[in-house]
């Protein structure tokens, strides 16, 4: 039987359903990511109620702290962070490389997000904290320096030891200064990481990990990843090799602006088995969304939501004035909102835009409070997995592009 | 009709019902403290989970921020947090206060609470910015630095805006630095502030507040303070002024160890009314409330639990090593915990507790994850609110005694 069905197209956008061992993913979804064992100010209880399908937990940050022998020991990460859900995990090849060039070009995503900043531009250049050689990456914890290595078998390892549903091929990341002949190395590299991430998740394919608890951890999917930043022959060469070899798609790297992204899911798509899932990592912004779904990509995850909370930006509709101009957001910070008392986004549902106004959310935040966070963080959640369900119900109606145009235009 | 009934009594503990004009509250009961219009990292549908019925907001800091006016225009302080259950001001007293000789000797609770530290010893010693005159207090925000005044007619003014169920006359604060020729000097403003208090609250009696939304604020109960000191002379003193002008009574200024705590209630309980309710400011310990409550003190506040949350340190019971010496606490931070499969408190019946594992908390404590700050809190107000409840049921089952014997001894 297969995991993966096709329900219903509407152009290219379709929706499906993924069956995985803790349960069945309507599709095209969002994961929020809960990067270091819990989505940023939301609990379980919270992710439910709002509809949360999935959630990506990060094999690097997992690693490190608390460390994959102590979630070994609880049963694996669901039953450490008690989420019975599906969980995806990512290989840990963007956070590595991430220590590495991006580091030198003081844009480093892994370091960004721990020290707070939402714009990367005012990052510290640092010095690099990896090594990338054949057979896997050797880095050092952004967090205490200690010294790590990944490879292709380990990364495997580390996922299907956390129990996750979902995981992915190791892979190594090119970076936008690469010039062309780089970016081939690279994916050259990825290729055979990919194929020996698949030999390991062959071999232990059927086996239970051997839990402490002796939990049965079934087999989850593996993605393959499609890397060749924006050049067209790259892309359709990797695309084709991970068509080859995995069940799943997954689109990583080097993107461009929005409409190279486009071009990027387009060569992909064509180049690779209409049947099989399709994610694309990292992103989740709402006009990527549309733009995606509307070119046959199935799975987003992207901190965003989360992020942009934590810094008072809350998503808002096209009826409150939501628009790709803004992002779809309005920045609670701002003194226009001293004495608001329209919810968020008025209409919407929420638990937070059904209890509190924009002035209490504006005071708590200006307050420094805590209880900032988790309203804020419900807020966009809920907005964004109720656009990804919308859309499915849009795509079943044949109404995807009306409901495109409404947020994003033609 | 009496708002304040004595239903059973075990010694001088008793349990009890206060009609408030949000609802009844069971007695003995501890106020949450929602300082800045939030407990801290926890949502009005948490508390309400929990059974907590009354919380405490403060006078200071919501006139500083977000402002009186603006909650005004919200139709009153339940509205702008909504939050439908009672609500107790204090009366900013100890907070101008607190901005004078306690800035001076380096131990202000206002900028210790804001700063983040858990303990006071390392704090600066700064200069003061109050000045205490016949008429009131000029003070500048530990915010901004902005000048304010506060008289006993603006802090009822401010409470009854603020449309609170229980309000506290403004009162002027002893230093523990006071000789007791000081110390009365304060009581003598103490005691003319409580009348210019009583003065105001009986002219705006029964009148309407006019909030702009036309809300029917109903009158609240007004509670005068007991100062005084660790004096035996100068407690008497207050408490029979108190009584004499005031229809309930809180205790107030410095207490001393616990030891002398009790005397000071011992004291102040003997010289007044019996049927009047009793509030002790500002305590909330677990030995401080069974010795309260022993005495026969029917409300407390404190930012213990919550404070204590934030920085790990979090409730246990007797039966899972819960003691005086301890606090009845563990320190989540301790490497001891970094595989404890138990709860917090086995045995808790509350959410964090029913789901969560003390190595899970200490992860998201030492990965700096919000929701930690949501769990922990929530253990903590919990375990308080049912400590009082279990209280409350062993007085009208004649077993008081037993119980406090099971916590703190003899």
């Amino acid at each position: 039987m297969k995991k993966f069905k096709i329900l219903a197209k509407d152009g290219k956008a379709r929706v499906g359903q993924l069956e995985t061992p803790h349960g069945v993913i309507e599709t095209p979804n969002f994961n929020p990511v809960g990067t270091q064992g819990s989505v940023k100010a939301l609990g379980p209880r919270e992710l439910k109620e709002i509809g949360v399908q999935i959630i990506l937990g990060n094999t690097y940050h997992l690693m490190l702290r608390p460390g994959i022998d102590l979630i070994k020991k609880f049963g694996g990460l669901h039953k450490f962070i008690n989420w019975d859900k599906p969980i995806m995990t990512d290989s840990g090849g963007f956070q590595v490389f991430s220590l590495g060039i991006a580091l030198e070009h003081g844009n480093s995503k892994v370091l960004r997000e721990d020290e707070g900043e939402l714009e990367a531009d005012n990052f510290k250049k640092r010095p690099r904290l990896n090594k990338i050689t054949e057979d896997g990456v050797i880095f050092q914890s952004h967090l205490d320096g200690s010294r790590h290595v990944l490879t292709p078998e380990k990364s495997i390892q580390i996922q299907r030891d956390l129990g996750a549903d979902l995981i992915v091929a190791f892979d190594d990341h090119e970076s936008a200064k690469h010039t062309k002949a780089e970016m081939e190395k690279s994916l050259e590299l990825t290729e055979k990481w990919g194929l020996r991430s698949l030999k390991e998740y062959k071999e232990r394919k059927g086996v239970n990990v051997n839990h402490p608890e002796g939990v049965n951890v079934a087999t989850p999917l593996l993605y393959g990843v499609v890397h060749g930043g924006t050049h067209k022959d790259l892309r359709i060469r990797s695309a084709q090799f991970t068509d080859e070899n995995f069940e799943a798609i997954a689109i990583g790297g080097i993107y461009g602006d929005h409409q190279q992204l486009c071009q990027i899911i387009e060569w992909v798509n064509q180049a690779t088995s209409e049947e099989k899932p399709r994610h694309l990592l990292g992103i989740g912004e709402v006009q990527d969304l549309f733009n995606g779904i509307e070119r046959g990509m199935d799975f987003f995850d992207c901190v965003a939501p989360t992020r942009r909370a934590r810094f008072g930006s809350l998503y808002i509709s096209p009826k409150n004035g939501g628009s790709r101009k803004n992002s779809f957001t309005i920045n609670i910070r701002q003194s226009g909102y001293i004495s608001d008392k329209k919810p968020i986004d008025p209409g919407c549902l929420c638990y937070t835009c059904q209890n509190f106004s924009r002035a209490y959310l504006r005071h708590l935040y200006i307050a420094g409070e805590i209880l900032y966070h988790q309203l804020a963080t419900y807020h966009n959640i809920y907005f964004i997995t109720k656009l990804v369900g919308n859309i499915r119900q849009a795509i079943k109606n044949g109404e995807f592009k009306r409901m495109k145009n409404e947020y994003i235009g033609r």
